[in-house]
């Protein structure tokens, strides 16, 4: 696959990606840049094409001047995931994603998590978007930080957490606030898709509904935007800030 | 101004703002629902159209059978901002945005605002985008019960709200964290344009810089989570919520 956009690419270059070959815009040539040196330090071949050559064979239309010609995502199972939280010795922190359809959406999700200390993402294999383009380039790089699990159904990663003393919580309107909950604990949650949020038979096989109190007359937030800031609360907490 | 998409366009038939005419899909002429009831009971004109009718007058691409022909966008002064906040008896609660240059991150900025109680925003007449119909869409609506001022300069509308007892925050990495510093008072906080952040010399005329502490390798979220993470926690100070 295909990772565009100078961040994406010196994201990718700096994980343990295996990258092909960087395809770089030839005006660049000159500026021996951070992608540039990292290639050439990880022995990465460089192809140096025209702009209009970029365009073509850019999937995102927003290169940047860069894209990297990487092995395609890799998927990660839900131990991996508890094991990375065993590694860092935190207790598991997870989002889970009941049907985001818009790659955008997945790929700030993913950018949120990595920046919020998230140890890794389960997606379900139907009704959600799956790793693109798109969603490398949206994340910034993020993705190559983070694990990603699909799951034939989520009811099943609902019930693996669940034996591994995880709560599992549905990010919905109508629950308990996440400012009076203790969410400092292993946790997953569970945020709905854009249009139809958490599906009720998944809301129900979860150990609870927990909302962001809101203030307008618009009743829900971007779903990215509410995964921010749900994952932003459980740092917070799980860092013991004091309490203004 | 076209209001596009059928959240939007009932969000504008809710507020006081004037539509001269609301197109509908033909084929939902007999489904009577919620934006058809509303029409009619305010008097506002429905035109049915084929889709592909539709389709050509649409500004998004993603009307979903629903376009209002409004009144375009009416800013509001800096002064209508703090009536506002008088009027809900609360504290200024403010947010300033230093050139967001996406419109689908003004939209959802726009949102979490309204969604978070904020009181006002101010845009940058230069550098940033203004309230279009991608914009209008993406807020699903909120963008009718927002106040949005404009001004030539942001330093005006710091000296502005300073001289009205409010404590303007620019947000940008290595600042004090948000958890740490009290924001429950009076507040207006700046967030940066997609790739540059707050400008440097906007930074040191505010009162201070605030951060969200990140815990992963990349080193900012997108602008629209920013703004959320930040507006919910001053919105859980305001409340005093209690502490985990």
């Amino acid at each position: 696959m295909f990772i565009e956009g100078k961040n994406a690419v010196l994201q990718a270059l700096e994980s343990d990606r295996t990258i092909n070959k960087i395809f770089i815009d030839k005006n660049y040539q000159t500026r021996k840049d951070d992608v540039i040196h990292l290639s050439v330090q990880k022995k990465v071949k460089i192809e140096y094409l025209p702009k209009v050559a970029l365009d073509k064979k850019s999937k995102t239309g927003r290169h940047q001047g860069y894209i990297a010609d990487a092995v395609d995502f890799v998927y990660c199972q839900l131990d991996d995931i508890l094991a990375c939280a065993k590694e860092r010795g935190e207790k598991p922190f997870i989002i889970m994603l009941d049907g985001i359809e818009d790659p955008h959406n997945l790929g700030a999700i993913v950018r949120s998590c990595e920046c919020g200390g998230v140890h890794g993402i389960v997606l379900s294999k139907n009704r959600s978007v799956q790793v693109n383009e798109t969603v490398v380039r949206t994340s910034t790089g993020a993705i190559n930080n983070m694990n990603i699990a699909r799951v034939n159904n989520l009811k099943e990663a609902v019930d693996f957490f669940r034996e591994n003393d995880i709560w599992v919580y549905a990010a919905e309107a109508g629950g308990e606030s996440i400012y009076n909950k203790k969410l400092d604990g292993g946790v997953a949650v569970i945020i709905g898709s854009e249009g139809f949020g958490v599906k009720k038979s998944l809301q129900s096989y979860c150990d609870g509904v927990i909302s962001l109190p809101l203030k307008g007359k618009v009743n829900s937030l971007n779903a990215s935007v509410a995964c921010g800031v749900i994952v932003f609360e459980i740092l917070r907490q799980r860092e013991q800030r004091s309490c203004k």
